[in-house]
């Protein structure tokens, strides 16, 4: 579910790569029909199109739930859509869980938006979650309703939740991620946007090793939630100076005025992860940065 | 808002005996028009009407929101429902507040469902947040946008965490409270139903202590959460048996198989809001007990 977003269709093609027989329901699973023509199945249709998910999940042995309507940094112009399309969406999936034989479910929620502004550095899962924006919210309800259903109605839950993802093709795919927006306006020379002074501290985390996690956590029965993350924070002005380097010239940067939901600083704690899921993140914000850039230049 | 409700039509009376000007809005508040004449206003209507309650909302300085179109025992029959009244409207009512002068807000949680199974008793706010029951995670998800409005808005928030309120009045008002459903039953001469052997332990907290710390909570300019209890649990059983021994006659039981979202033990450490509101809960469980009973026997 949501396999045609950036997570989603990395994660694809490692379980079709892995020999998993892998179905796709997503609002734009069309594109992923061509690319990908060893999908067992793929449903074109909205999250709230309760039958089409239901004939969707028919003989399916495990869900990934990568579906999101909103985005952080826009989800407080509209909470009452968020709520109603993603919260109450996700219910009416977990109602068909009940009332099916399938039963096992990994969600994506969100380590960069569920805990806020931080008490204490590296964040671990423990942390105090009071979300400054609807985004963060409504994920955080809905791993609420996931331990419900798994407590309640012996639903088999595990729940992710990634920092800030990041790598090629996530240009792409939507307006999430500051790596991502970068690429792109550095590719059509137009500058980048910064809001504050640059000095927002973030988790960054790849692509590649927040598929392996999604991967790993199909053979744990652990609910979490579990950070997924780099562990490192690095500024986005570090990021800037760093592509710029890589790319070895000026990027041009506009500051704007700071936005009254960004948190000064997010880094997740990973232990519970490695521990847990004997997962280790293994690209460096180096690597992953070059991957990224030379990936999309 | 709220205000036809167990504890809302106490808090009003109270109110309206310090002399405040009260407006109400509920689905049943023609009720109240007759039986309390000093009420500024009384607007019947949905919750999910926003015009009404934006009109409603005109001139007011305060709100208490008392809403709720769920009770934790019958929530998991329809969750969808509960997130769509309460969790959406509470968002359109804080969308509403955002785009007037109506700033102040006091919104009454629940303590006795928020929190979930309990790791370390008393609980204090600190505690995990785990609800077994959808009408807790939505009103944990509705903390979570106050709190987050107040942060980004600047809305004047404070959240109560009540216990488990009982005293008279409750049992014409709904089918919440294990006190108040035992008194109608004693009236109709019915055997009262307990699920589980009656060994789980509540915290109960009478309405008059719960209508002073709302009043008290006019008064701070703290958000909370504050934990409004008793700060002592009694058990089912125990509860019979002192009801037994105040009506002098033995009470009949039927036990029934235990509930799968029941907790075994919710006792609420109220600290917080004695230090912070100069609150305190006056009425033991005795006298509130011969309180309620001798109102509604």
């Amino acid at each position: 579910m949501g396999g045609a977003g950036f997570i989603g269709s990395v994660l694809i093609r490692r379980l079709l790569q892995d020999g998993h027989r892998v179905s796709v329901f997503d609002r734009d699973a069309r594109v992923l029909i061509n690319q990908m023509p060893e999908l067992a199945s793929a449903t074109q249709a909205d999250f709230s199109d309760v039958m089409s998910l239901a004939e969707a999940m028919t003989g399916v042995d495990l869900i990934f739930h990568l579906i999101s309507t909103s985005v952080p940094s826009t989800s407080n112009k509209n909470p009452v859509h968020d709520v109603e399309s993603n919260l109450v969406n996700t219910v009416k999936l977990l109602e068909l869980m009940r009332a099916t034989d399938v039963k096992r479910i990994i969600y994506l929620s969100s380590g960069g938006t569920v805990y806020g502004n931080p008490v204490s550095l590296p964040i671990n899962e423990c942390h105090s979650t009071n979300p400054t924006c609807s985004y963060g919210i409504v994920k955080l309800a809905i791993e609420k309703y996931l331990q419900m259903y798994a407590e309640l109605y012996q639903l088999d839950v595990t729940i992710l939740r990634p920092s800030n993802p990041y790598g090629p093709g996530q240009t792409r795919k939507g307006v999430q991620g500051f790596i991502g927006t970068c690429v792109d306006k550095i590719n059509s020379g137009q500058a980048i946007t910064i809001w504050g002074d640059g000095s927002v501290v973030r988790d960054y985390v790849y692509i590649d090793d927040v598929v392996s996690a999604c991967v790993k956590a199909m053979y744990t029965s652990q609910r979490g939630p579990f950070n997924i993350s780099s562990g490192v924070g690095y500024s986005l002005n570090q990021l800037v100076e760093m592509m710029e380097k890589f790319l070895d010239k000026k990027i041009e940067v506009i500051y704007q005025e700071k936005r009254n939901f960004d948190v000064p600083e997010v880094v997740l704690d990973n232990q519970l992860a490695r521990a847990t899921l004997g997962w280790t993140p293994k690209t460096t914000i180096e690597n992953g940065l070059k991957l990224t850039l030379s990936n999309q230049a």
